[in-house]
C-alpha cells in the first residue's frame, strides 16, 4: 500500500515536473529569461538599469483622442511602430544582417543626389542619367513615328507631353555620357555585313546602290500573306535595341518575332505604315511609322528607326502575359531573344543593326521632335492636355506652356546644337523657346510676379499663380544652358532671364521652407488654403537641385538651405523659440 | 533500500516541483501569463493576432545614423518615448486613474482658448483673465510709486515695458468682469470705522477734517524711532491687498508687517517716500513712492496706493526664505497673515482696507501710467531697453516702440475712457498712440510693408522686418477697440488702420502656416535663414488669437485656418502631394 502510493505519488511528481519544465522552456525565451537568468546582454543592462524589467501592457492615451496597445517597461513606455508610422508618416522595415534581425527605421524616402562637380550645361543633366523615362507607367509607349514617349498621366488615351519628352531625350544624352559605350552587331547593312535571309518564291530581295542616300541597300517586294515574307530567322540576345533605315511603301510592314526564353511565348512587333500610335491583337503589337511624308507614290521617306524592342513588348503587352504568370515584377533584358527580322510587301532598308543601347540617336529623335513641334509664333511646345492643378485654380486649357517644358526643351536643344556641333535648328529652336518666358501666364506665357515684384517662371501658369519651386529651377537651368552653350550675341536673353529668375529664386526660397521640410508650390498664399507639401522625392528634388545650383552660384543662401533641407530628411528641424 | 530510494526521488521531486513552481510565478506575472494562460483581454486578441507574441529585444537602426534599443512582438516593433520625445518633441506621462495606470501623449502643450461670444471691446481683452503678470518670474516688482510692474526680461536692472503694463491693466480689468465682487473690510477711514492704534507717548495722531480732500483724515507726527511709530496691530488673513489714501512727508514710512502663518517668520513691508524702486534688507523690503510730487515741505501729493501684499513680499523675499525652506513651491494666499499696520514720521492717511482684490484700482494705475508716459510729440510708449530679436537683425536701440504696446496701451486706454464714462484724457492718450502706426520702422514707427504691398504693424520693428505674427495681431485688436470704443469724428482712422490690417493679414496669414504648425514670424524670408518655428504656446495664441478676430471677421479664411492650426496641435499636418 504504502510502495504504491509512493509510486502513484511518484508518478504523479514526475509528470509535474515534466509540466512544469516544459512550460518553463517556452516561456523563458525572452522575458522569463531576461528576469531570472543573468544574460550577458550588453543593452540589458545600460543606463544604471542593473534590475532588467518585465514587460507589460499598458494603454497609451493618444491626445485625449484614441487608445492604442502600447509595452512598458519600468519606467520606459514603448509604442509600436505601426501607430507611428501612420500617426508621423516615417518608414521602417525589419532587415536581416548576418543573422541579426533589425529595425531600419527612415524618416523619409527621398534620394540626396550629390553633384559630381561643377555643372556642365554640356554634361550629364542634373542625374538625369538615372531616369528610365520610358519604363514609366504614365508613358503609353515610344512612338514610331517620332521615337517620343506618349504620355498618359492626365489623359488616358495619351498625349504629347514636351516636359517628358524633354526628360527622355536628356536622360538618354546623360546615359550616354556615363554608360560604357556599348556593344553593336550589324545584321545587314547590304555592303560588308549580309544576313542570311530567307525569301520565299516569288517574293523579291536584292542589294543595290540607291543614288538618294547614297549607299547600297536592300529592295524588297512581297505578296500580302505573312508566307511571302522575306525573313531572317535569329537567335539573338542582350542587345535588344534595333536600328535600321528603313523605306516603306503604303500596306508594307517590318516585324520583329520576340520569344520569351523561358516560358517559349512569342510575340511579333510589326511597324506599319499608319498613323496608328499603338494597337494590340494578342500577341501582336503594331507602331504606326506616322503617313505624313508619304509621296504621291505611297511611299515613305527614308527614316532612321530605332527602337528599344524590351521597351516596345512591354508597352504592348503586360508582363504577367509574357511571363505566364500573375506575379508581378519586372522583364528583364535578358529573359527575351530576337527570334526573327521579316519585311512584308514592298520597300527598302539598310544598316539593320542590334546594339545594348543607343542613347544618342533617342536623344536626337527627342531633339527633332522639339524641332518640328515648336509653334512657330509663341515659341512655345504646347501641352496638348487640360489640367486642373488643385482646387482652387482655374483649369489650364488644353495648349497650356509650361516654364518647365520649356526649359527641359532648351537644355535638350542646347545640348543637341552643342553635340551637333552647330546644328543651327536646334539653337534656333532653343532661342526661340524663350520667348513664353516674357509673356504673362493670363496671357498664355509662363512669367507671373510675386505681389508685382520677383518674376517666377511658371510650371503651371495658373490663376492665380501656383509658384511651384521645383519646376522653376528645371526653368532655370534651361537659360543657364542655353546662356552657357549659344554663341555670344545669341545668349542675351536666356542670360538676363536667368539672372532675373535666380535673383527671384533668392528671394522667395524660404517661403517654401516649412522647418521640417518643404511645400511644393505656394498655393497656400495665393489660395489661402493649406500648404501643398512636397513628398519625399519632391523634396528631395528640391534638396538635388539646390546643391547643383550651389556649384555654379556661391550665394550662400542656397547651399545653407540645401543642406538643412537635406537635414530634414533625416528628422532634423528647425529650431522653435 | 527500495523504500529509502523511493523516499530521496520524492524528496528530490518535491524539491525540483517547488522550484519550477516558485520561477513559473514570478514569470507568469505578463508575458508568461499571456502567452500560455488564456486571459480576457479583449486588446491582447485584435487584429486576428490570435497567438499572443513573445517580446524580444530588437536594435532599431535610425537613419541609418545610431542604434536605438526597442521590442519587438510578432511583427511589430515597439519604440521608447524617451527616443519619440527627443526625436519628435512630443509628450507624454504615465497616469493612474482609477487605480489603471496608462501613458498619456500629448502632441503639443498648448492651450485652446474658445471665445465665449462675439468679441466685445468693453470686455473682456482675449482670455487675459487668466493672465497674472504681477506673478510672472520676469516682473521685478510693481511699482509703489506707479503701482505698475517692472520688466526684467531684456535687462536684469529692469524697466518699464509697456506691453507687460498694459497685460497687467488688461488682465485685472478682465479679472474684473469675471471673478466675484472681493470682500473689503475697512480698518480706519478716520469717519465711521476707527482702528486701535497703539500710540506711543510723544507721538500725534489726530482725525480731522482735511479741506484739501473733503473728507475725515488721520494725521500723525512720530519720532524717528521705531518705538514712536503709530501702529495698528492686527491678525488680519485672506484679504491680502491692502490700500489707502496717503500723504507722507520726506523721511517717513508706511509699513505693513507679515507673518507666515506655519513658521511664524515675520516680514515687514515699508513705503517709504524716496525714487528707489525696490531695496531688500533681510527681512524688511522697501518700496519707494516716489518723490517727483514732494512740495517745498517736502511732503508729496496725496496718494491713492493698492498694494497686493502678497505679490509685494514675494518680489522682495524669496519663497524659500519665507517657508524656511527649500521647497520649491508657489506661497499660498492662505498662509500669511497681516499682523501690524504702522506710521512713522509725519503726514496723513485715510480710508485704509483690506480686500480680496482691488482690480479696478490696478487696472486704472496702468492707465495712468499711459497718460503720463506718452512722448507727447510721437504718441508713443517707449521700451527703455536695447533689444536684438535674432542673429541677422539689427539692434532696436533703447527707446524703440512696438506695434504690440502700443497696441495693448490703445486697448487699456479705450476701455478706461469706456469704464470712466468718457474720461478724455484717456481717449486723447489712445488716439496719440496711433501715431506710429503711420511711422515707417526705419523712421522709428512700427509700420512695415510686405514687399512694398502689405502694411504691417511690427512688434519688433526690426531692420530688415521680422513680420511677428502674434504682435501683430494684438496691435489689431487695439485698433479695434478704439475704433469700436472712441466717439464718432474720432474713430476714422484707428478704423482705417485696422481695416488696413486686415487685409495684410488675411493675404499674409498662410505664410506663417508650416503645415504642421507656425511660424512666429517671417525671419525666414527677410533674412534668408531657417524659420523661426513658433513653439506650442506661441502657436496657441496664434490659434486663439484667430479664433477671436472670427467672431468680428466672418472671412472663413480666419477661422478655417484657425481650425487647421488647432489640428496641428493634436498632431494633424496638411497633406502632402
Amino acid at each position: 500500500m504504502m510502495r504504491i502510493n509512493l509510486k502513484l505519488i511518484l508518478g504523479l511528481l514526475c509528470l509535474l515536473v515534466l509540466t512544469t519544465l516544459s512550460l518553463w522552456t517556452q516561456c523563458g525565451d525572452s522575458t522569463f529569461g531576461r528576469s531570472l537568468v543573468p544574460k550577458w546582454d550588453r543593452r540589458s543592462f545600460v543606463g544604471g538599469n542593473q534590475q532588467p524589467e518585465q514587460t507589460e501592457e499598458i494603454d497609451c492615451f493618444i491626445n485625449q483622442e484614441y487608445t492604442i496597445s502600447c509595452r512598458k517597461e519600468g519606467d520606459e513606455v514603448y509604442l509600436p511602430f505601426s501607430f507611428l508610422h501612420k500617426y508621423f508618416e516615417v518608414y521602417g522595415s525589419l532587415s536581416t544582417v548576418d543573422g541579426t534581425t533589425r529595425f531600419e527605421w527612415a524618416h523619409s524616402y527621398g534620394k540626396v543626389n550629390y553633384p559630381k562637380g561643377v555643372y556642365d550645361p554640356r554634361g550629364i543633366f542634373m542625374y538625369f542619367e538615372n531616369y528610365n523615362v520610358e519604363m514609366r507607367d504614365r508613358v503609353k509607349c515610344i512612338t514610331a513615328s517620332d521615337g517620343v514617349p506618349i504620355s498618359t498621366q492626365w489623359e488616358s488615351q495619351g498625349y504629347f507631353y514636351p516636359t517628358q519628352i524633354a526628360q527622355f531625350g536628356l536622360s538618354h544624352y546623360s546615359k550616354n555620357l556615363t554608360e560604357p559605350e556599348p556593344r553593336r552587331k550589324s545584321v545587314e547593312d547590304a555592303d560588308k555585313n549580309y544576313g542570311e535571309w530567307h525569301i520565299p518564291q516569288g517574293s523579291v530581295f536584292r542589294r543595290h546602290f540607291d543614288r538618294k542616300v547614297s549607299s547600297m541597300v536592300v529592295q524588297f517586294a512581297t505578296g500580302s500573306s505573312m508566307e511571302s515574307a522575306v525573313s531572317l530567322p535569329m537567335d539573338h540576345v542582350l542587345d535588344l535595341v534595333l536600328s535600321l533605315d528603313i523605306q516603306l511603301k503604303h500596306n508594307s510592314t517590318f516585324s520583329v518575332s520576340l520569344q520569351h526564353r523561358e516560358t517559349k511565348k512569342d510575340f511579333h512587333i510589326h511597324y506599319i505604315v499608319s498613323d496608328v500610335m499603338i494597337s494590340i491583337q494578342e500577341e501582336n503589337i503594331y507602331y504606326g511609322l506616322g503617313t505624313l511624308d508619304l509621296n504621291i507614290n505611297g511611299t515613305m521617306a527614308w527614316k532612321h528607326l530605332t527602337r528599344d524592342l524590351l521597351v516596345d513588348l512591354q508597352k504592348g503587352v503586360p508582363v504577367s502575359m509574357i511571363l505566364g504568370s500573375e506575379k508581378k515584377r519586372k522583364l528583364r533584358r535578358t529573359e527575351i531573344r530576337i527570334t526573327k527580322l521579316s519585311f512584308l510587301g514592298a520597300g527598302a532598308f539598310d544598316n539593320i543593326t542590334l546594339s545594348t543601347s543607343e542613347h544618342i540617336a533617342h536623344f536626337y529623335d527627342a531633339a527633332e521632335w522639339f524641332v518640328r513641334h515648336q509653334d512657330s509664333t509663341t515659341g512655345g511646345w504646347s501641352n496638348s492636355v487640360r489640367r486642373r492643378l488643385g482646387a482652387g485654380f482655374a483649369d489650364l486649357p488644353n495648349g497650356w506652356y509650361s516654364a518647365m517644358g520649356q526649359g527641359h526643351a532648351i537644355s535638350l536643344l542646347a545640348r543637341a546644337y552643342h553635340h551637333s556641333r552647330g546644328d543651327t535648328r536646334f539653337l534656333r529652336a532653343a532661342l526661340d523657346g524663350l520667348k513664353p518666358f516674357r509673356v504673362p501666364s493670363y496671357q498664355g506665357g509662363v512669367l507671373a510676379t510675386f505681389l508685382g515684384k520677383y518674376v517666377w517662371y511658371e510650371e503651371y501658369p495658373t490663376t492665380p499663380p501656383s509658384f511651384v519651386l521645383n519646376g522653376f529651377i528645371y526653368s532655370l537651368l534651361g537659360l543657364y544652358d542655353l546662356n552657357s552653350t549659344a554663341p555670344q550675341g545669341h545668349s542675351v536673353e536666356a542670360g538676363a532671364l536667368f539672372e532675373q529668375g535666380m535673383t527671384s529664386l533668392k528671394h522667395m526660397l524660404l517661403l517654401y521652407d516649412t522647418g521640417s521640410g518643404t511645400s511644393y508650390d505656394l498655393r497656400h498664399f495665393t489660395l489661402g488654403i493649406a500648404p501643398n507639401l512636397a513628398r519625399w522625392d519632391y523634396h528631395a528634388t528640391h534638396v538635388n537641385q539646390l546643391l547643383l545650383l550651389a556649384t555654379i552660384d556661391r550665394d550662400p543662401i542656397i547651399e545653407q538651405t540645401a543642406k538643412r533641407w537635406q537635414g530634414y530628411m533625416v528628422g532634423k528641424r528647425a529650431q522653435h523659440n
